[in-house]
């Protein structure tokens, strides 16, 4: 009899479950159901406004995609309950909240229900950047051991930051909050009736290290005396490493899903993360680089190194047993649009439209047929900053080149190649601290509707590329998940690794590197590494003071 | 009675008479002729096939422009024959013709008019750039002294490469040739019988100096021994100062255009050049900007001084007794253009035309919403090469600090700026020489259409900015020299000062640096000035590298 995983993948604005067959691999139903709150950006439900660069959500929601999404795969896919053997899912991060013992969330609570800091601040929440900001310095100044392991920076997105500003600026709300919980967390909370916590979350958001635990009460004291016990106080409970199983449902919850009461469920893991093992990835050297508006870089190491520069390194925050690696671009997807929406001129537009043809795939017919090296153009892609491995938010794009004959495909594909670029200085990175890579995966959208851009990669990185194969790979690597938590005794797997090569998929095209073009594209690399250098690294910090005249006039 | 003299504007593509009164400037009529033969860059009239860069042109247009435009302004202004007491001409230089003794240009002959050398090599045939190369080694390895005359390099567009093509590629036609003669001088002949040889012509595009003459013999030599007596046997002739007459009209001449044998014809004058008179510029520290597709800045100097990279200084080359400075800017209009054509949306093109607004207004009135440092963008003004002071046509373009928030009206604005930034290195490098420039005035076009653009001048330069007054400075230009020719005698001047501030044109309206923009500008210019020097002077030779690995892979 066959056996099925779900995955339940939570996204910016939605939540999308997935049923896998155990043996086959085969997708059976998927589901999605919107947010209603969807990012409360302006305002809270009672029309309470927010600060500027505020973002919450509400975690009812969480609650509404399981209860809409999960018996939709159930009734679609005719499944019996009792053949669902494990689920997992995966969350943005860090999406966190405050809640009490029990797991109540501090905002269904009506004494709070008008207090933005009880609600879930989301992953691109960035008011707490003021706090992130100090609490760099105060580690940069104590040398804190630990933040080398996250490429010697803080984001304002992470934990500490975040509840810093809760207690700053609602010492109440921090007061009464018994817990702050990744959201993550918390969805697998209200599923196994126990508080639990990933060691993906806690490691790559929470500056928890499975050797050396939190950094210190020292540390803690030392950004504000009543943050000193903030660890044992607010963030306890046991740390789990991923491909672990948390529990089995509840029966509440098992009745409201329509699933078995004691159904395996695994430890969350971060949306990115669980691309790797949906792509199939079980070993050390295969970098996976999901791709969407940024790119996120994941790639297990043997050991354990503090590379520069990158987003973070966590034991077992993967895949466990490895050391996982995370690094990111912060404006890929994000470029090629600002490009569309900004610098397309009217009749390229009308002649696609004359054509009946999509303006991405018009554009790139165009700059398909361009050789490397033919615009003599060359950019640095960093529209939205630099997050590995400069680290550095206030670096600003910069485009070389250009002359009265260049035209827009020219630029479009000269922004491709930038993210390209930004990519092999990030695996070079790697490579130069002990981190081998030795392929590339791409996963997305872009990486299976643009192949013109996958040849780039493979012919400016000079390794093959090879394509995620699901189109729900978040899902998918959720319900990976969901089978090693049901075991092999209930018809899952009792390894990730075995599961991930069984149930992960990747496509049968290959993008191995042309040698002449990677010889066009070691040229190209090299002036953009001298850029690279002189405008990220000191020699000319024009980009922050153009920013800092920016600000000083408006 | 009142009195009046014609002015005879030729461009690239056409030529245009005015007339105008002596006493009170009125333009009381103006006619234009567009020539029949165009630029021949692609055949010959017979069809024969022109080499990549070629551009040429056929004397009989020129003439046809008298023929066509001196009878209609007579007839338009009702200005009786004897009331026209002297005319004059501007031309586009270098220009270059091959002729016989008596005028007769090689191409008129039916053994030559299959010939492509025989024909008139308008400024812009850039097929004689390898000759201009050689040259400029030869010269630099000799260390010519006239050679920092010209900043240091002499363009492929003046008469010393042009005419080597000519003896290299048709050593026949170069025998044939009794003389090589710019089209302003041969123009001026037809009109006055008699061979003449302009000072503005021969000194900026023929490296002839006033006191010293003609490189030597042995410099020419250098180049090929069948070019050692070039300069007299084909240059020939006595150079005379601009403002000075030419001759009397021939009763050949006089009886086809319509006016009275005898009219005083002027020395012709550069197209650009006589912009100056015709903006009442009669002094120095007052730079005049001819601006259009590229701006030629127009300076005159008490004194003479060998400035870095600029086009050339000519002792009475624009006005006599002064020492004639002219530099360039490469992309002006044309970088506005390259904008509007590659880079503007859609969406802005659409709504511009549902406003019912010109794309340019419709740009510039978001553009002018922006206040100085507010974009956060500095770009290099080189989509076209430096022309002054680098004098490098393989400097390429560059703009930087671009985020996902950067609108098309910043970048247009950007480009704008740099422009302004490219005119102060030229202002400043002016002022290090030892030539000051306290004034600006702007011609042409975009002078009068962009209010946005001259305050940005105004504030990027720090000095007050005049507009030139009418709107066809060339002709007016000519005819101030045609009132000169004639003398206050016959009704018209007997000083070319005093006819240019009778005449010459300039709006009431003065932009006047705002210093709150000027601070910011201040600090933009010296991000400006560091890239331009990193990029421009050796320090980082990447945009070279670039056009050779373009080259290398087209």
């Amino acid at each position: 009899m066959a056996k099925y995983s779900i995955g339940v993948d939570y996204g910016t604005l939605s939540g999308r479950a997935l049923i896998v067959n155990n043996q086959t691999g085969e997708e059976l139903a998927s589901s999605v159901f919107e947010y209603p709150h969807a990012v409360m950006d302006e305002a809270l439900p009672s029309g309470k406004k927010l600060g500027v660069d505020w973002a919450l959500q509400h975690p009812q929601d969480y609650l509404d995609v399981l209860y809409h999404t999960i018996p939709a795969v159930l009734k679609e896919s005719g499944v019996a309950p009792e053949d669902v053997t494990g689920m997992g899912l995966d969350f943005t991060a860090c999406t966190l909240l405050p809640a009490k013992a029990d797991g109540t969330p501090l905002c269904f609570l009506p004494q709070y229900e008008d207090e933005p800091n009880a609600y879930v601040k989301l992953w691109k929440h960035h008011a707490a950047q003021d706090h992130a900001n100090r609490l760099n310095k105060i580690a940069a100044d104590r040398k804190e051991p630990w933040l080398n392991n996250y490429g010697g920076k803080i984001s304002s997105e992470w934990a500490l930051p975040k509840i810093w500003q809760v207690l700053e600026e609602s010492p109440e709300i921090y007061e009464a909050a018994d817990v702050f919980v990744e959201a993550a967390d918390w969805v697998t909370w209200q599923l196994v009736g126990h508080k639990v916590r990933s060691a993906c979350c806690a490691g790559y958001k929470e500056m928890w290290n499975k050797k050396t635990g939190f950094p210190s009460k020292d540390f803690f004291k030392a950004l504000d005396p009543r943050l000193e016990n903030v660890a044992e106080e607010k963030l306890s409970g046991d740390i789990a490493p991923t491909g672990t199983r948390a529990g089995g449902l509840t029966e509440a919850m098992a009745a409201k899903l329509g699933l078995c009461p004691g159904t395996a469920v695994a430890q969350a893991v971060i949306d990115a993360h669980v691309f790797v093992p949906a792509a199939g990835i079980a070993e050390s050297g295969k970098m996976l680089a999901i791709m969407g508006t940024s790119t996120c870089h994941m790639l297990l190491g043997d050991e354990d190194k503090q590379v520069k520069g990158i987003c973070g390194v966590v034991e077992d925050g993967i895949l466990p047993g490895f050391f996982g690696y995370e690094a990111g671009q912060a404006c890929v997807g994000d470029h090629f649009q600002w490009f569309i929406e900004n610098c397309l001129p009217a009749s390229y537009v009308e002649d696609a439209k004359a054509q009946g043809v999509n303006i991405h795939k018009y554009l790139r017919a165009k700059a398909e047929q361009l050789k490397p090296g033919e615009s003599g153009l060359v950019a640095l892609d960093w529209w939205n900053g630099n997050r590995s491995c400069l680290v550095d938010v206030d670096l600003t794009g910069m485009l070389l080149g250009m002359t009265l004959l260049t035209k827009p495909e020219e630029i479009y594909r000269a922004l491709i190649e930038a993210t390209a670029y930004g990519t092999r200085a990030i695996i070079e990175t790697f490579a130069e601290y002990g981190v081998p890579v030795r392929e590339f995966y791409a996963a997305g959208g872009i990486a299976k509707k643009d192949p013109m851009m996958m040849q780039i990669y493979a012919d400016v990185l000079k390794i093959p590329v090879r394509i995620a194969g699901s189109d729900q790979g978040g899902a998918l690597g959720s319900a990976i998940f969901g089978s090693v938590a049901a075991g092999s005794g209930n018809g899952g797997y009792d390894s990730v690794f075995e599961a991930a090569s069984r149930l992960g998929k990747v496509l049968d095209t290959v993008y191995v590197p042309i040698p002449e073009h990677s010889a066009v594209y070691d040229k190209l690399y090299a002036e953009y590494k001298t850029l690279h250098d002189y405008f990220g690294k000191g020699e000319n910090d024009v980009m922050k003071r153009l920013k800092a005249i920016k600000k000083e006039v408006k």
